[in-house]
């Protein structure tokens, strides 16, 4: 039970290079579609399904489901809510299942299926994630959700965080994690300054959700890791929000 | 005319995604073919023309061309060279022309045709590149070959240094840029320790080929800007080795 390696893929549109068998994927959307998982899971909510595309995501509105749509960092018109972790408190989501559909994250997600297994990372459980991670065996696949397919510096620069915490002897890591390293290495003094450079910061202050960037950079704010089991995002049991 | 943009193409698989009008394409390809095709250009090579495929190269076979093919770092059976610059000493060049296939480097440059000019940066001619680079309009792109679609360090650290040296108010950069631009100001103190940790220099050591890696590291060895003209790699009239 050792960790062979440790891989960051920059874009989903990458995926298609990477081995995904023997894979662990961590699916990283940290403005906010992993943040927002990770903390309504931590509040009780049932389940998350994610979903592509917005159609299959009204397909849910019969079952009494929270829907959850954003595309271009807004909520889609009639919906509950997108994907700004402040709709994800226990008042809102306890007990509930949530259909989300996001501009990144969840197509990253659907990307991941052939892992052998899927889950969700975000400062707010990365101490939890790398305490479990380092459980498993094989590879380990950091998958940056971007933003359109491009990089983007604040999911790289959480892979960086993540493997800064994994890195060890006879771990291998590729030249992504490396770079990724390093950059989160520069930025971990000063993450909120290091990330307003980001164009993604740029885009969410032109919609007025500061507050958003700053909630989903605390860290170990939840110690619930969302997996995937049979298309729905549940919490991995020995890290449910009761054990916290 | 000014400059717009400067952003990174960190692996050719993510050039579908980025907007090749009005847009100056940079390909680099450190490890070795842009490196080698600066090289050769400066050594007299009349011009070097880029195919894809084995097949293609050896098609030019019966027209007294040069022929040079590389494969996982090695040089292709039966072809005159492969990407190594010590194959374009103007010994071996000078009046001659090269049609090269690499794994890399050369698939790159086809997917650059939309761009209004494709040329070639290395270190070797960083300052004429970037004197050159000053004098566009609207966009560069700095499109990094890297191994097999996945990002590589010593690609993605000479675009930051390229981005170092055009950065100035006004000019955008995507996250990519900004990435590649914090990467070299770690890197370039200790260039040749930060890029003994690529998995590229990994492979080259096993290929025992290490004069190459240093070769490739020297600044300002050439003027020569390689840049395509109907299929071919030919030297930016202003930037003739004659200038030098």
């Amino acid at each position: 039970m050792t960790l062979k390696s440790v891989n960051v893929c920059l874009s989903p549109a990458l995926l298609p290079f990477y081995e995904l068998e023997n894979t662990t994927a961590v699916v990283i959307d940290i403005f906010r579609a992993s943040s927002s998982m990770c903390y309504g899971l931590a509040n009780g909510a049932r389940a998350i399904i994610p979903v592509a595309e917005i159609d299959e995501c009204l397909a849910y509105k019969e079952k009494g489901y929270l829907l959850a749509a954003e595309r271009d960092g807004r909520v889609v018109d009639g919906f509950d809510f997108g994907n700004s972790p402040f709709s994800y408190t226990s008042e809102k989501v306890a007990g509930k299942t949530v259909v989300l559909t996001t501009t990144n994250g969840t197509r990253a997600i659907q990307r991941c299926k052939a892992a052998k297994a899927v889950v969700m990372g975000s400062f707010l459980n990365i101490s939890a994630l790398t305490h479990w991670l380092r459980k498993q065996s094989g590879n380990v696949l950091l998958v940056c959700a971007g933003w359109k397919n491009h990089m983007c510096l604040e999911d790289t620069v959480f892979a960086g965080a993540v493997v800064s915490r994994l890195q060890a002897g006879g771990i291998t890591l590729d030249d992504a994690a490396n770079a990724a390293l390093n950059l989160y290495l520069s930025a971990r003094d000063n993450l909120g300054g290091f990330l307003a450079n980001a164009s993604h910061s740029k885009r969410m202050k032109h919609l007025h959700i500061e507050a958003d960037i700053a909630f989903c950079l605390q860290e170990d704010l939840v110690t619930a890791i969302p997996v995937m089991k049979r298309g729905k995002l549940v919490c991995l049991p020995e890290y449910m929000p009761a054990a916290q």
